[in-house]
């Protein structure tokens, strides 16, 4: 597989980079099994430590179970709205922050902390490895899915022993993502929170030291 | 942006992610400063709960600083090796797990915990949702390098406190991932650790279930 990558795939790449959104909201319509197996394929081959693949896909189509979901993210919401304060609380309340119900599939992707034994090559002193492990897996799932028009929003304002219950997880494995996935009425130019002035995309320049911390090109 | 992908486009991103591999043997050639700039900005590209832009990016090409790495990654893998015996203490002992001096740039991705403030949207259950973001713009990276034909590796077997002061992180910065970088001498059409009979690759669908934690299709 010495695959050589044309200026045309690499342009589609970035294309598909720059134009990937967290969607919330989604048409009926449902997903092909064929398309979530080739976007799930696609998380399969992300990459991780020791090859450990700690990964679990529980894919929820069932209305019920979506509902038990959103009533405890709402819960959690109201909670978190009161963060803020004045025209920032309006704006927070006014914010459309999830389509639990709306998408045709959830999905939780999980962390099996203990795959693969008590030694994992390349784990001894940085444990969370298998976590990164799981988020790069998931955003090769969400760049498949931007690919085939689908859309995916992370619904991250949620309780995880509430989840475990609701999906029937055990307490040793960890839920990271819970991804509400369907086609997307419209894939924003500019992320959601940018556009309605939330926060702004930050120079990437500013980000970028040489050598060390705080040094500037 | 209502971009739509070809056909095409959705090929050679499946084929980018499939042939990803991480790379422990790089060209001395340098990476061209335009290519290290696309490739980060695709990094910038990823996904950020309540568009946190945690990140920064700290680019490394000096040999001393280098050499500084090379020998805590040397210390903490001798005591990683402790953790097998026989046949596999020998398999281990044999893998090459990194390219930190020959690899043209390291670069080490940090994650600010503080960064936007005390409350950030979507951020209020689940506080490691900021190091989960830093990962997936890390895959974008990992992504956007494999169309460059650039090797990445991932070296996890660090102390993240010596790393701190061989880079002047300060204490509140996270460092999630140390990346060598460089034109790799070969992607391997199977990972290294697969190749060598380390581990084998799961059968996907025997992570995937339905509607509940264990229920199969």
């Amino acid at each position: 597989m010495e695959e050589a990558f044309t200026p045309e795939d690499r342009a589609a790449l970035y294309r598909i980079i720059e134009s990937r959104r967290d969607v919330r909201a989604f048409r009926s319509d449902p997903v092909p099994n064929e398309v979530l197996f080739r976007i799930l394929t696609a998380a399969h081959h992300g990459p991780s430590v020791g090859f450990m693949q700690p990964w679990n896909f529980l894919v929820i189509r069932d209305p019920g179970t979506k509902r038990f979901v959103k009533a405890m993210c709402e819960a959690e919401n109201g909670r978190a709205a009161m963060n803020y304060a004045g025209d920032r609380a309006t704006l927070y309340r006014s914010l459309k922050l999830e389509g639990i119900e709306e998408a045709p599939i959830n999905l939780c992707v999980t962390c099996d902390r203990l795959r693969s034994g008590p030694h994992v090559l390349g784990r001894n002193t940085i444990v969370d490895t298998d976590l990164y492990s799981t988020c790069c897996a998931i955003e090769n799932l969400w760049l498949a899915a931007r690919a085939e028009g689908v859309g995916v929003g992370w619904v991250s304002i949620l309780n995880n022993d509430d989840l475990r219950q609701i999906l029937g997880i055990p307490a040793e494995i960890l839920p990271v993502a819970y991804l509400c996935i369907g086609y997307a009425n419209e894939f924003s130019p500019i992320p959601d929170l940018e556009r309605r002035g939330w926060a702004d995309r930050l120079p990437l320049q500013d980000l970028i030291f040489v050598e060390r911390w705080g040094q500037k090109v």
